[in-house]
Order: C-alpha cells, then structure tokens, then sequence
C-alpha cells in the first residue's frame, strides 16, 4: 500500500494515512485537499474528471459537504484515493494536481457545529483533583459511572498556526476580584472527533453506530487560562478559561486510517451503565509528543484514557440531543500514570509549585507549543497527525 | 405611529413593534417576513419593488444575512418600514404583500452559532443556593462580581411550537446511579440576545457597544432535566441536563423596539470591575408570564435582574473570544423576589417540597408551557414578544 507519490513511501503520510484539509494556493478559492507526502492532492479538479458524483463537495471552502456524505460515500472515496496514489498507471491523472505544501495556505478544515469537550483520563482528572482538592478523594462521585463533558465555544476553534493572544480576564486577588492578563495560561493536549452523518432531534447514536457518525479525527490544544478558571467555574463550568481559543489541528484524519490503532481501554470499574455499551468499545493507541519551544516536555500515551471515543458519542446523544456535521468533540487532557506523560502544564508542575523542564511553570510570551501525534500504520510503519501548533502572543 | 393594517392599531404588533422571523407558505420556500398585527409582511418581494440594496436578504432561509449587515443597515430598514405600515399611501404597495399569519408556517428565525446561558437573576441565583444548600451562603463568591455563564448547545434550540421529547439519562440513585427518563423536567424562563455585527478573535465587546452588535431579543425557554443536570454538573457545569432542548420565539424583536422599556438596573453591590461599565448600562422593564395549560403560574419581572445585557456581553467578549452573526447569549432564569415571580418550577415548588398550583412540582408528559412577554411601548401602549410555546411530549 506504498505510494509512488514522490518521497511519500514509508513516511509518516503514505497511502495508509491520507488526512484531508483546505487549502488555498495564491490567488485561488479556498477548496479540499488530502496530504500524500508533503503534496496536497487538489481534489476537485480530479473528482470532476473522473466523474465522481460528489466532485463538487470538494469545490467547498470546509469539509462540512464531505462530512454530510456519510459513512458510505467516505469509504468509497477512500478505496478510489488509495488507488490512485498507489497505482503507478494513475500517475498522468494525479500528477498535475499534486502541490507542494509550501505552495498553500492550509485553512480551518471544518464550519465548527458544537464543540463539547470531555474529560475522559483518569490520570489527568485524578491529578487536578490531587492538586486542588489534596486533602479529599481526588475523583469526584460521577467520574467513573459517566464520560464528564461540557460545551466550549465553536465560534473560537481555530487551526494550527494561529497565534495565541493571552486573554485577560477576571481571577481571585488578595482584596478581591482583580482584571488582568492571565497568568497561568496552559495547554491541554486532546484529540478532537470529528462528526460527519447528523441525527434528528430525539435520536441517540449507540455505541456501536460510532463509525456511521464520527469521519475522523483531529489533533486539539485546548488552551486554558488556569486562573480565570479558578475563579469563574462554580457552578457552571468553564467559561471564559477557555473560549479565547482551540486550536486544531488543520488535517483531519479519516478514522479508516487508524484500522490498525484500535485497542482495549485500560477497564472500567465499576462497570458503567449498559447505554455505555461497557466491554463493547474501544480505545485507540495513539502517542502523543507537547513540544514546548522546541523541546520534548511530555509524551502523554491516548491508551491510557478511561473513557473510548465511542462512549462520549453515545453519553452526549443519549438525552436525545442531535448532532450535525461539523460537530466536535474532544477527549480532555490526555495524561497517562507517568509524570513525564502529563498532557497540561498545569499537571507538570504540579499547579505551579514544582517547575519542569528549565524551570518552567505556565506559558511565557513567545512561547511556541507543537503538539505532535502518531499511530499505528500498515506494515509496522506509522501514520501522522496533523501538527497543533499555536505561539502565544501578549496581552492587547 | 399607529398602522392602518387592519386590526393593528393599538394591538402588541402595531407600528412600534415589528419583529422579525422567518415564514413559509405552502409550495414555497422559507424567506424573511415582519410581523404586523396578524399578518406577516413578506418583505422580499416589496424590498425588491423598492429597489433595497439589501433586499436578497429577506430571501434568506434564516436572517443571519441580514443580521450580518449591522446596525446602520438594521436602523434604515426598520425607519422604512415603519414608514410603509404608517402611512396609508403605501397601502397599494403593501398590502398584496400582507399574508394572514394562519397561512404561513414560522421556522427557526435564525441559524444560532454558539450559545451562551447566564446566571444573571440574584433572586433565582439564591433561591437556587438556599434549595441546594440550605445551611450555607446562598450565593458563591463569584456572583456578585462577575455574570456567571457557561455555553449551551446551539444546535438544539428550536423554534416556539417544537415538541420537547422528555429526555433519559443518568441520575443518582439509592444503591449507586440509574438510568431512565427525566423525572425532574422544568423550564426556565429566560430572555435570549441574539448577536448580529460579529467581532474579530482577540477583540472585545465594551459595554457602550451593545447596539453596535446586538441585532434584537428572543423570548426563551431554558427546559432543564434538575435529575440528570444534579448528577451530571460537577466540576465542569451542566450539560444533558440542558442539551436536548431550548425553545426561542419564532420572532426576534428588534432592539430599536424597547426604546420605552429601558430602565436602571437595581443596583449592584459592591461595584464591578470597570470592564463590566457599573453604573453605565441599563435592565430592560418586560413582563413576563409563565403558562402551564392554560393557567398562569408566574410572573416574573425581568426589570428584576441584577446583570444588564451590555454587561453580559462584555463579560463574554472580555477575554478576546469572538462573536458571530447568529450567536445567542440568554439571560439565566428570570425571577424577581416575590415567591409569584419565580422563573422556574423549581423554585415555585421549592426543589419539589412545596406543591404549587394545583399540586404540581415538575412537568409531566402532556404539559404544554408558554412563556409570554410584553414591554412598554410608545403612547403607553405595550410591544409583545413572540411566545415561547412547548408540550411534553413522553420519553422515548
């Protein structure tokens, strides 16, 4: 399954990968591609020659059309895609619509519907119960009986490369509330699902029907003002901590691609509720490299999550709460048991009292933070992520 | 400035009133029409005849066109049709375009980007702290500093009239938690704001910039599942609780319509910081009814609430988050300070103590509630908002 693709053999985005993105070359509409080494194969142009009923999705600024296609359209696309970048023969047809990534600008890959982000580690959510609740039970009654969500804001989801303005908000002071920039500000390394076929209001999505809704998955820095947070979040949750920005990944990996990156979760005890499906889903065996100016500070491992994708679907539908295309939602910080596997700043120093690295606590200004990730491919090899990258830039 | 449509004058839809909404009639499609007295005036075609820059607008299957075009657009608009519906030598242009409201079909007014609930009544806010925490403070540290919010799921707001299916989901039970239908279905009734002139990333919204952004306001019905929200809430806020539906009015009323109906808000103590404008913004005096089969159970005054709208919106955008044309931001649950003035059931029963009515704590299957608002109008008239209409249906 190699493909002949210039320089795309047994690197990380061979034909087993095939992500898909927008991208805009100069002077042109924005409009879907899919990465094959380091080119983008413009897809419209090809999808038009060879007649493909649905050419025009890939005309589109998002992949949203693409995501409406469902399940069955997705994977037919795929096996076509495979073919051409694998078969030698296809080379007069896909050459000339191949491009150089440093030719294009890649874009926000999808209109955000909903995003809900998750909080499915129990390593991570063990360790912020550790450090801001140390004298009491770390996990909180629910934890371990329901996947523990909540709505962040769609409209402020961004792609890779964005800069980071450090918001300024309102957190506790020592007479008072006091209004500043923020500064405990912290990433959160997750991965995002992205979900293609919707559902009417009323209907839930089992567990088992995971792969007629989700197309595929992005990587996600859910970047976090630790201090705002604090001060803001009883009772409601999360607020302004946290809508300043998320930024994804600008490559969305289709979920055929992680066909050899499916494993068991870890085990849930006590077993969860049968609308969880408890033993029927999986987890997925992906790593994970933070970044942190250059440097590797954290490797924090995807297997270790307590709660598998499939069952944060099924939590967020069973109310009967319809889902569209477009539509996010995220693990939550993946950390595993391991110090060095922690994916917040906030855990790796141990809510800033144990700095890390060259005497690191929260995010400077200048600071660049690439989260990286990689999964089993076919052959032994592996397929890549896109990159999350974001710079912080100071307070306005 | 009293129309000569019939039965208009003097009516809650006479010339100072004029909400927008979205209409279809049978073999046509969905386009955006203004209500005057019973009638909607379809204004695509009589923008056309007028030659409007902006007419295509009202072609649209949503307003978020029109919403996009801001508030000098919004300003012109609404002068020119309040000449149209005043003065009778517009009668020959006008009324072929009159279409009795018993013909035509009301959908979603607007496509909602994100959604955002405050927490912004003080006396719903301590009911709320006194029922779920008698021997404590009623209100956390944060209130009285800053709105308290945390988004909601944008994709499940409906339009008045939708039926709201009871939703299942985990509760806390005797021998661990349970899974089943609501128990503790409720509304909350609530005042929406629905955002035209968006803003870029890392920009904010200041108090005196409220008109610049805000297109107008919905009547909204918050409905609230307090078994599964009780459950479920901890740390990160309410989540299917509230997902599986809100209900708005089919019709936004514009800003410019509450030009009588802005009042002081009832003083905060102590004094916000200075990004919340204290003592610079204003609370809107609308009545509101709250309707359970036919009956009114309620009565709350949102000239009660302790945060005003600009407030809400400068909290939201103070960290940089931006806003979009479409995106919803509701006021909390209205209640005033009088046990007749509480915004939801569960307040008017006391968490289920304190049958009202005629022994009623929560919705049953079958219940039908309406949310009705009103607000002083010009010449001691008063506008009304659209009600906000749903029936229970049963779980499935």
């Amino acid at each position: 399954m190699s493909s002949w693709v210039e320089g795309a053999a047994g690197s990380a985005y061979d034909a087993d990968n095939l992500p898909y993105g927008v991208f805009v070359r100069e002077g042109e509409e924005p409009r879907v591609g899919v990465r094959i080494g380091d080119f983008v194969l413009d897809l419209a142009p090809i999808a038009a020659a060879e007649m493909l009923d649905v050419h025009a999705v890939f005309g589109e600024p998002t992949l949203n059309e693409f995501l409406a296609q469902g399940r069955p359209v997705w994977d037919s696309v795929r096996t076509w895609l495979v073919g051409l970048v694998s078969d030698e023969t296809e080379r007069d047809l896909v050459e000339p619509n191949l491009v150089p990534l440093d030719e294009v600008e890649l874009r926000m890959p999808f209109a955000v519907g909903d995003y809900v982000d998750f909080y499915a580690s129990l390593d991570h959510a063990s360790n912020v119960g550790r450090i801001f609740r140390p004298d009491a039970e770390p996990l909180l009654p629910n934890w371990r009986h329901l996947p523990v969500g909540y709505h962040g804001r769609g409209g402020t989801v961004v792609p890779s490369g964005t800069p980071v303005v450090r918001p300024s908000g309102q957190r506790k002071g020592d007479d008072g509330p006091e209004f500043g920039p923020s500064t405990r500000l912290d990433i959160e390394a997750e991965l995002g699902f992205v979900v293609g076929t919707g559902t009417t209001l009323g209907d839930s999505v089992t567990a088992d029907a995971f792969a007629d809704h989700v197309f595929g998955v992005v990587g996600l820095n859910d970047w976090s003002a630790r201090d705002i947070q604090a001060w803001e979040y009883v009772p409601l949750g999360p607020f302004l901590g946290k809508s300043f920005a998320t930024t994804v990944s600008a490559w969305v990996t289709p979920l055929a691609a992680f066909h050899h990156a499916w494993v068991d979760l870890p085990g849930q005890e006590p077993e969860p509720l049968p609308y969880l499906a408890p033993g029927d889903t999986s987890g997925l065996d992906i790593d994970v490299e933070v970044v942190l100016n250059g440097e590797v500070v954290s490797r924090p491992p995807y297997s270790a999550m307590y709660w598998s994708p499939a069952q944060m679907l099924a939590h967020l539908t069973v109310n009967g709460a319809s889902i569209r295309p477009g539509d996010l939602f995220a693990s939550g910080t993946i950390s595993g048991p391991a110090p060095e596997q922690r994916g917040s700043f906030l855990e790796l120093s141990w809510g800033g009292t144990e700095p890390f690295g060259d005497g690191r606590t929260f995010l400077e200004d200048g600071d660049e933070v690439v989260l990286r990730y990689t999964a089993p491919g076919t052959g032994g090899g592996r397929i890549a992520l896109g990159e999350v990258r974001g710079r912080i830039e100071p307070a306005r």
